[in-house]
């Protein structure tokens, strides 16, 4: 099964956070492949990379990227992380695959469409997770599982900014 | 700040748990309370209930209730979750609290919801975090953060049950 997590409110990344503890809980394998993301500095993964059967990759910069106008390394990170969400699924050795941030490398055109739309044609008992908001419409359509995480409401809009320990 | 995760769709309560890990990962203190779970099998109280920093206390029985006729034992067992969640509050020793299903006591009526919304008149330092469909409008009016989890495509409108490691 393919579940997709979109939308612009909170709670994306981290529902998959909360996918992975309770996968985690059943002693199932679980892989977590990060784009956009690399040598950031994240609570969650201080917290995930001293667990047992998960593996993390993460795959980026430690600077953010300019949707207008990305380098070229940045899609060549892009890249290797699509090669590792395929490594991973091939190995069949994970019962969870979570690919945080993947809709918006694909939105910002950072990986070509038809490589997200491929994981779909894969024959897999991986359940996979796919997270970031603007998920493509042909995504949506061929998920088993969408949610979109729909701001109603948020406190950086009043000024707060992101805090240690809640937002990253 | 108060968080608030409702909606019909698949998350709220994973990412309340990916919250508590980011948390957790910062050192932060962290209790996690719920309504109407006692004593079910979850795969994330298998792996938190391990976890340092992190104090968990369910209410409810084993049994599923019946939202237009509940037991006497719900509405007890809905009081004694609120009044544990004002003495967590009341502690001052939690950087985050998460109130997981309140939203559903309160919509059931197992709990008045002028006890949800004395929640947000109380003096805390408290990363304070709602989770569960059906919150009242009064609730996303105070609340400092609201995010809707809406359902676009669930399997399990095709006849997939829930599965354990993933759904529980």
């Amino acid at each position: 099964m393919i579940q997709i997590y979109t939308g612009n409110g909170k709670g994306k990344t981290t529902a998959s956070l909360g996918l992975i503890i309770r996968a985690l809980g059943r002693n199932h394998k679980v892989c977590l492949i990060q784009f956009m993301k690399k040598n950031f500095e994240y609570g969650e993964i201080q917290f995930l990379s001293k667990q047992e059967n998960l593996d993390i990759f993460q795959f980026g910069t430690d600077k953010l990227i300019d949707p207008n106008n990305p380098s070229e390394i940045d899609f060549s990170e892009a890249e290797k992380g699509y090669e590792k969400v395929l490594e991973c699924i091939d190995s069949n050795k994970y019962d969870l695959i979570v690919i945080d941030e993947i809709n918006v490398a694909v939105s910002w055109k950072l990986l070509p469409k038809e490589k997200q739309l491929e994981i779909f044609r894969l024959d897999t008992k991986s359940e996979i997770v796919m997270t970031g908001r603007y998920a493509l419409p042909e995504v949506i359509e061929k998920a088993d599982l969408v949610t979109e995480m729909k701001e109603i409401k948020h406190y950086f809009n009043i000024g707060i900014n992101a805090r240690k320990g809640i937002e990253f």
